[in-house]
């Protein structure tokens, strides 16, 4: 299997990386846009050969698209376009195309009519760390975590059961989904979160001018809960952006549950503080 | 050196734990109001014994006061009345209690004028988990963080000196400051990232009805962003409620922040969103 990644960060590396030890890919392939990323990942050892879009698609029977989702819904229309050049050229083509995005629904409706649409599978595995780039790929990375797979039946079944087996090397758990629920649903669970975390960052070095100080006074709570702040914004901004609706209900919700902590510490309400609290603390049955 | 350690929670449990296998301290002695608790940290083995507070302080040279903040007030001035009733009735008294409370200015207010104020030295040592309890302690869980030790002229020189050397044993970095920047600092860099926590916890599990969504969306930056949620009301409650002056300015500043994402994000704004995400990035000059 010829395994071809487009965006060769984060996702697209370690996946490279585990892909091609495990056996799934026999050769691994690269498309890098930035120039410098691309010399680091050759130099890393994390793809056999730096191509350009279209070659690595003409090599590949398998295509992974692991760039930014601003990039990506402008990329999926053009691979599958090459695919129906491939197959009016030679009477059939047999390749997969999937992508890695965060956000589903946009890139779902750019694709929904296209004649090639059965090639391409949508992913999202929930995986990742806040650093990016080559250097940011590592083994690992999605073992033991949930894949959404959406829309599948815009797929053809043959499409689906070879990203079905990409995951399962990855030993990752698929659960299937529509583009439009998975949109609400990681807003709610996994992008508010960078918001919060954002702001919390945001608010620390404004009220803190005393950099040693934030040094000093983080104890790994604080590390913690501001890691995903140092996120990268060229995979942060079209996220946001292309999950607008969702994303602005749920922040709604979370500015009221903060002012719900602030008039409570504000009237000196210690029971209603405590309230607060002890309904936060339901997330322990759920979360380990 | 006999060391006698009040509350058996995670912070005191753990100075416990290594406090006597690193030789500080000979004996160490307990005191637990929770009566199971007091029988796990017995069984676990974390105090060679679990006495009264009245025999605790008559037997130890150092007392460890590690119970919230609240209980803390009313029990400190309890101490140091017991060392002023020693001094009366044998003519001298060496001991030395600590604090290590997350909130500074109440309790130095409270013991300021007492005869035996020399005698204390207010400290917190910037570590801990989301756990609580005698079974959270573990081993080696101050090791290589900061402990600020506050308005320490107001303490003997012995007193500091013998703190210093139980921080030291710890492996903790003395910081010197004023109970009331304490106050200040860690609400800006350490209980404003709790406040943020709870109300994620509050959103995710208001928004999110199925249970087992979150846990397949939780990828491991939710999960580190939702952590502090699992934290404990008995410790939390009287934080945010003695220093609610400090907490309220630096809540209202992050409600700014969490908006101003809002405003871009609703606004089809992407250059704000990258200008609020670049700039929330420059964290990383400073956190690991």
């Amino acid at each position: 299997m010829k395994v071809g990644i487009i965006g060769l960060g984060l996702i697209g590396g370690s996946m490279a990386i585990d892909l091609k030890r495990r056996g799934f890919a026999d050769e691994i392939t690269g498309v890098e846009a930035d120039s410098v990323n691309a010399a680091a990942a050759e130099k890393i050892g994390l793809v056999d050969r730096v191509l350009t879009l279209e070659e690595c698609v003409k090599e590949s029977d398998l295509i992974v698209l692991a760039v930014p989702v601003g990039a990506a819904v402008k990329m999926l229309p053009e691979i599958l376009d090459m695919f129906r050049a491939e197959e009016t050229a030679s009477g059939s083509c047999r390749k997969t195309v999937i992508d890695v995005c965060s956000t589903k629904e946009q890139l779902s409706k750019t694709a929904h009519y296209h004649p090639m649409r059965t090639h391409y599978v949508a992913t999202h595995p929930m995986a990742g760390t806040e650093y990016s780039g080559p250097w940011a790929a590592m083994p690992g990375l999605f073992d033991g975590r949930a894949c959404i797979i959406c829309n599948q039946e815009e797929s053809s079944p043959a499409a689906v059961h070879l990203v079905e087996k990409l995951y399962d090397c990855l030993n990752m758990r698929p659960i299937y989904m529509n583009a439009s629920s998975h949109d609400v649903h990681t807003a709610y669970v996994s992008h508010i979160s960078h918001i919060t975390s954002f702001a919390l960052a945001l608010t620390v070095l404004d009220k803190e001018k005393n950099e040693k100080h934030i040094f000093d006074l983080a104890s790994g709570g604080f590390s913690s809960t501001v890691r995903l702040a140092k996120s990268n914004a060229d995979m942060w901004v079209p996220i946001f952006s292309q999950n607008r609706e969702n994303l602005i209900k749920v922040i709604d919700t979370y500015i009221e549950k903060v002012r719900a902590f602030r008039q409570a510490i504000d009237g000196f309400d210690e029971d209603g503080i405590r309230a607060l609290i002890e309904d936060a603390n339901r997330i322990k049955r759920i979360i380990r």
